[in-house]
C-alpha cells in the first residue's frame, strides 16, 4: 500500500489550490528563511493513510522528510507519523495541505477497517460512490483499510440494473447468456429487489446478485430461497451497510458487503508541532 | 449562485474517472441507442448544490437536459431538479457521476445552512480544510448554503499562527506594524489559544482574532475582558464550531464563526428514475 | 458506440499537435476566409471508427459538420463518410488531424471485426497492449470492430502471472481461496504455459486459464486433458492470435481469443476532397 | 538521441492508463513487499527506442533502474538493455506499460532505419501522419532510427497541396513570389500530381516539389524533364514509400524520400525476465 | 486570424486564474442575477488582437457576445469592438480577463504593424523571445500584426549559432554539407558576428545569415562585401531592430528584419461600458 | 523568495513550448553528446528572479546546475547568476527557455524595485493585469521586487467598482453594511473618481478607497478633506502610478500606490557563455 496515489503534479495541484502565489504570512513575517522542523503525530487510534503524500507535499516544497509508517498501519493515540526538515517557508506552505490529506483519507481507511473487521472473514467492498474528484486517493483509503473496490466505474465490470432492464425485451435467460458469451472472463452482477428478482436471475444463471436494501433478515431469506432452489451464487448485500450492521450481514449469508459509508468519515486528527532548534 | 464551478474538461475528467473506456454494461445488453429520459427528485429536503453542473455532465454526454431548480435554493423533499432525454448509452453515462455530485455537494450545502441559521445574524466562515481537490465545488457549496470562506488558501490573507510566531524575535507591536505597513488592504489575523494572548494581540493591533477552540463561554470572557480594556476587535470562533452550538457561539459575542464540520456531511440523497416512453 | 472518446481539451490537444501556433501556408496563401466544403470518403471497404471525433474536430476548428455513418458500421468503397463545411482556414486546420484519425482508428476496427468473424461465435478480447497513450481510442476502436477488451489495466481484475508466483510461497489452492475470498465478484484468470499448469490451476480453482503461446492443437489437447479430467474452466488463447488462426482456435475449444493484432493494422484509407462552390 | 521525449508527468499519465488505482492482482496476492528484480532483453535485432522513458517510468515507481543502452542504438537479440531492482509492486506496477512503450518505439525505428539504409546516402524524412497522440515519442523514434522529420505540423512550414490552390487565382509565378516575400527563411515545398505540374511549379520557382504516388519511373522522368529545363529544384518521393521500394526511389534522383510506413510497423518484441535472489 | 489560439481549457484556465473560487465582491453584493450589457470600445488607434478569444471568454461565463471586429483590423479610437449580455454576475466575471487578453495582445499586433509599416516591402519576423507562456497568443498578435515568425523553437528550423560551433572540429563547408543533406527542405541560417564570418559562411553554403547586432551601415556593408564576393544569401538583420530604425535596415539590404520588440509593448486601452437597460 | 513558482510540470510545458520534438540543429550538427558547461551572468544591475525555475530547467533536461544568487537579490553588471555542466543537447535545449524567463521576471521585479524605492516607506502593490497566464511568476516577481499584489483576482478581496454601483439601487451605508456583516474578517476596498464620492464612501464606512487617476495634487485634496471631515481611511492611488510619479503620490498622502506598469517593463539582459573544456 506505499505507492503514490498522485504524481507529482497532481500533488503540485493540490498544493496550487492552497498556495497558488505564494505563502503571504510566512513572507511578510520575514521568517521564511529560518531553519525549522515540525513532525505529525496521530491524535487519536487510527489506520492510516496516504503519509507517502504528505511526504512527497513536504518535498516538493523543498522540505526534507522522513516517514515512520506507511499506508495500511494502525496506528495508537500520540504515534509518530512523519517529521520534515527545512525552512519555515518550505514547511509552512505544506503544512495544510499534508495534513488534511491524512486526516481525510485516514478517516476513510479507520471507518473502513472498523467495517471489515465486523464483517470478517467476510470480504467488504466500497462503492464508486466516493468524493467527486478523489477516485485514486479514496481506492488507496478504502484498500488501507483492508477492504476492496465493488466496481471502479463503468467500463470494467458488468452489473445489471433495473434502469438497464427497462430497456430490454427478452427473457432472463436470454440476456444472461448474451454476456457470457460476450464477456467469459467477467462475472455478471445483477441489482435485485426483492427475493423474486433474486431467484429469477440467479435461475437465469447470473454469478453475483446485488441485493439493494435487504435488511440482514431478508438477505438471510433469500440466502435460504436460494438454497433450497439449488441456487449457488453470490450474494453481495448493498444499501445502508456500515459498521454497526456488518456482522449481522455477514452472519445472514452475504458473501460480500458492499458500502459508502467510509467516504463521510469524520477526519482523524494528526497533531502537527513545529520545533525552532 | 448558478456559476459552473468546473469547466467542461474538469467534468469530462469526474466521467473519465468512472468511464474511461466506454460502459461496457450498457454496451453489452445491446440498449445504447434507445430513447431514454431520466428525472432527479430529491428525496429529502435539501439545499441544492451542483445542480448545475450535473446538467452540464448530461449536455456533455449528449443528452437535452433542463433544470427545474439552481444552487443555493432550498426545496423540498420529492421536489424535481433535473430532467435529461437522448438515448440509453447517454443517460447511462452520466447518470452517477452526476447523482452523486449532486448529493455530496448538497450534503455541503444543507449542512452549511443549518450553522447559517443557528448563527444568524452573525456570519459564518468554512476553513480551507475541505477534502482534498474539491476547492471550486466545496467553495460553491459553502456559498449555497449561506457562508462565506475563511480564507481560501496562503495566498491572499494574514493569519498568524503560533507556528509563526514561534520563529520572530520581536514584540508584538512590532510584528502588527510591519504587517500593517507592508499589507494596508488586508486585515490581520491573529490565532490565540487563551483570553492573555487576545488582550495582547488585540492590545498590540491585531484586526481579527481567531480564538482556537475557546468554549462559548470563554468566548463570551474574552469579549468581556476585551471590551473591559476598550479593545475593539473581530472576534472569530473557531475549532469545533457547529450547528449544535453555533447558536450558543452566536450569543457569546463572537463576530463570525468558523468550521469545517460541512466537509463531512453526510450526501443529501436524490432519487433517478428513468422512463421508457 | 457513438459515444466522443475523446473530450474536446483531448481533441484540441491532437490539434494543438498538428497546428500548435497557426496554419502558416494557408494564411500566408491568403486564402483563409474563403467559403469551403470538403467531404470524406471511404477510399476501401472498412469498418468505420472515430468519425464522431473527426466530426467534432472541424466543430472545434468553427465548421460546420454532417456524419454520414457512425463507428461501428461496415462501410464500402466510395461510401460518404462526413462533409464539412466553413471557410478555408476552418477546413484546412482540422483536415489532416481529421483524416488520420479516421484512418488510423478504422484500421484498428476493420482488423478487429476481421478476427471477430473468422472466431464466431467465440468472443475476441483485445489485450492492453494498445499504442501508448492511445487507450481510449483504441478501446472504442476494438469495441467497434465486435470485440471487446481483455483487461483495460491493472486495476480491475485478477490475472496472475508466473511473474507473480515467483514471489509466492504456497500451494496454488491457497493462492486461489485468498484470491475469492477477498474479489467474490472477479473470476480469477491465471496465465499457464502448458497442460500441466493448467490441470495444476485448474484444479486448484482458477476461474479462466490464459493459455499463452499454445498452438491450436495443443490447446485442443488441453481442452481434453481438462475434460477428462472433469474441470470446466474457461480457456483464453493468447499469443500469436490473429485473422489467420482465428478460426482454427475457435474450433480448437477456445472461449475466448486474446490479441494484440488489431493495434498494428495499416490504416485504412479515407479520401477527402476539397470543393470550390 | 537520450533526451527524454516525455515529461514525468505524462509519463504518469501512461502509467494511470494502465494502473489507475493500484495493481489488483499483486496486492491481492500479497507478495508487493518482496525484494525483487527484472531485466529487459531483446528478442530481435533492433534499433531501441525509448529506453529512457522506460527506465523513467520504473523510476516514478520507487525501483532503481540501470540502462545498457540508449535510443538509437541497434542491439542484437538477447542485448540486455535494461535492469530494475526494488520490491514486487514497483516492479509490476511499471512492467508492461514500459515494456510496450520500448516495444512499439523501437517498432517504429527499427523499420525506420531499413528504409534509411535502403535510401542511403539520400535523406529519408517521415510524415506527421503518426498515431493520434503520439508525436513527441514518434519522433524520437523516426530520429532514433536516422530518418528526419518531413514537417511537424502546420505552423512551422510551407506546403501548398492542390487543396489550396482549388481557391487560387493567380498564376504560379505570383504565388510563389508572395511566399518568398513573406518567409525569406523557409523553403516552399508544392505537392504535384504529374510532371506538367512539377515543370510548372519549378518553372514558377519552387523549392521543393513533393512528387505524390509518382512511381520510381515517373519519378526518373520528372528529374529527367526538369534537368532538360534547366530547373534545379529538391524532389521529394511521397505516398507509398517503404523499405522495398527505397533504393529505387533514390536511384531514380529523388532528393528524399517522404514515408509514412514506419508509423504501423509491428513492435519489436522485448523478453522481460523477473529474479528472486 | 480569425482563429481561437486558445482551447476553452486554457481560456478557462486564464479564468480560474482570475476567479478561482467565485466572484467575492458581486456575489456579496447581491446584484449577480441582475441583467446587464457591457461594451468594449478602442480608446486609441490600435491593429486589433485577440477578441475572438475575448468574445469566447464572455461566452463560456454564459452571456451573449457579438463581435464587431476581428483579429488583424486596425480600428480607430472610440471604435466598438465587441458587446456582450447577460447577467451581471457573467460579466463581472468574464470583464478584466478578457479586457487585459485584448489590451496586451493587441499591443503585441500594434506594435508589430508599425515595424511592418516602417519595414515594407522587407519582411518582418518575430522570435521566439516572448513572454514565457504565451506563445499561442503571441504568435497569432504577431501574426495579426502582418509579420510572421522567425522560428518557432528549436524542433522546425535549423539556426547553427556559435555556441553550436565550439563543439564542432571540421570546415564550414563540410558543416554546410551535412546539414543540406540531412535536411533538403529546409534552409540553413548561421548567425554570425562580423563581415568575415558572413562571407566564410555564404561561401559555405548557408541559405540565411542572422546578422546579430549589425548597425544598418555595418549590414549595408555586409551586403556589399557578399555582392562583390558573387554571394547571393538571405540576409536576416537581428539584434535591437525596431520601429525606429526597421527603415534603415531595410534599406540597407536586409531580406527580413528579426525583432523581439513587440513582446513588451505598451498594452493599448479598451474603454469598457457597462449599461443597466 | 526562493520558492519555485512553476511545477516541474510546467516547466516542462514552458520547454516544450520550445522544443516539442527535439532539437533538430544540434542533433543534425552531431554535437549532442559533447560535454559542455554555460554561465549565466547578468549584462545589467537587476533585481534577480526566476533563477530558481532557470536553474529547474536545466535539471530537467538533465545537467547539473548551480546557483550562485536567489530571486530577490539586487546583483551588480556582471555578476554570475548561475552555471550549468552537462552534455551539449542538455544545455542547448533549456538555453533559450531559462534565460527568456529569467530576462523576463527580472524586468519585472527591477521595475517593481524602482517603484518601491521611489515610494518608501508607503507601499506598492501590484494590480491583476498581469500578462495572460503568468500570474504565479508575476506574483513572484513583483515581491521579488519588494512589493505585494493588490489583489489576486476576484475570489478573495471585496473592491466596490462603480460597475457594481450601477445595479445596486440602496444607500452607501447599506450597501457597507451589508458587506462588513457578510465578511468580518475582509477590508471593503471602493473605487471612486473624484473627492465627493470619496467622501461619500468614507462616511458610509468603507475601509480602503482606491483613488483611479487621481494626480497627486488631487489626492493630497483628498486626504485633507477627509482629514477636515474626521475620517480616516486608507488610501490607494491607481492609475498611471510609475516610478515617475511615485514618490510625489507617496507624499501627497497615499498609503498604498497601486500599479500595473512592471508588467510591460523591458526584460533585463543575462549574457549566456557556452565553454568547452
Amino acid at each position: 500500500m506505499s505507492y503514490l496515489a498522485l504524481s507529482d503534479e497532481e500533488l503540485s495541484r493540490l498544493l496550487r489550490d492552497d498556495v497558488p502565489c505564494g505563502d503571504l504570512t510566512t513572507e511578510t513575517s520575514g521568517i521564511g528563511q529560518r531553519p525549522a522542523r515540525l513532525e505529525f503525530c496521530a491524535r487519536q487510534d487510527m489506520v492510516v493513510c496516504a503519509i507517502e503524500e504528505a511526504a512527497r507535499l513536504f518535498a516538493l516544497c523543498g522540505a526534507e522528510v522522513k516517514m515512520s509508517v506507511r499506508s495500511g498501519l494502525a496506528v495508537s493515540q500520540d504515534e509518530l507519523l512523519l517529521q520534515a526538515r527545512g525552512d519555515a517557508q518550505m514547511l509552512h506552505r505544506a503544512w495544510k495541505t499534508a495534513q488534511v490529506l491524512v486526516e481525510w483519507a485516514s478517516g476513510i481507511s479507520t471507518a473502513t477497517a472498523a467495517i471489515v473487521k465486523a464483517a470478517a472473514p467476510v470480504a467488504v467492498a466500497c462503492t464508486r460512490k466516493n468524493v467527486p474528484g478523489t477516485k485514486a486517493l479514496s481506492v488507496k483509503a478504502v484498500r488501507a483499510g483492508g477492504a476492496t473496490m465493488h466496481r471502479l466505474g463503468l467500463s470494467e465490470s458488468l452489473l445489471l440494473f433495473a434502469e438497464h432492464r427497462l430497456y430490454l425485451d427478452e427473457s432472463q435467460a436470454c440476456t444472461v447468456a448474451r454476456f457470457k458469451r460476450a464477456e467469459p472472463e467477467k462475472k455478471l452482477a445483477v441489482e435485485v429487489a426483492n427475493i423474486e428478482e433474486a431467484i429469477l436471475w440467479a435461475r437465469a444463471g447470473a454469478d453475483v446478485l446485488q441485493l439493494e436494501k435487504f435488511s440482514p433478515g431478508a438477505l438471510a431469506d433469500c440466502r435460504n430461497a436460494l438454497n433450497n432452489a439449488g441456487l449457488h451464487v453470490v450474494l453481495a448485500a448493498a444499501g445502508g451497510v456500515c459498521a454497526d450492521n456488518a456482522f449481522a450481514y455477514a452472519r445472514a449469508g452475504a458473501d460480500l458487503l458492499v458500502t459508502s459509508a467510509p467516504y463521510t468519515a469524520p477526519p482523524k486528527d494528526v497533531r502537527v508541532t513545529f520545533i525552532r532548534d
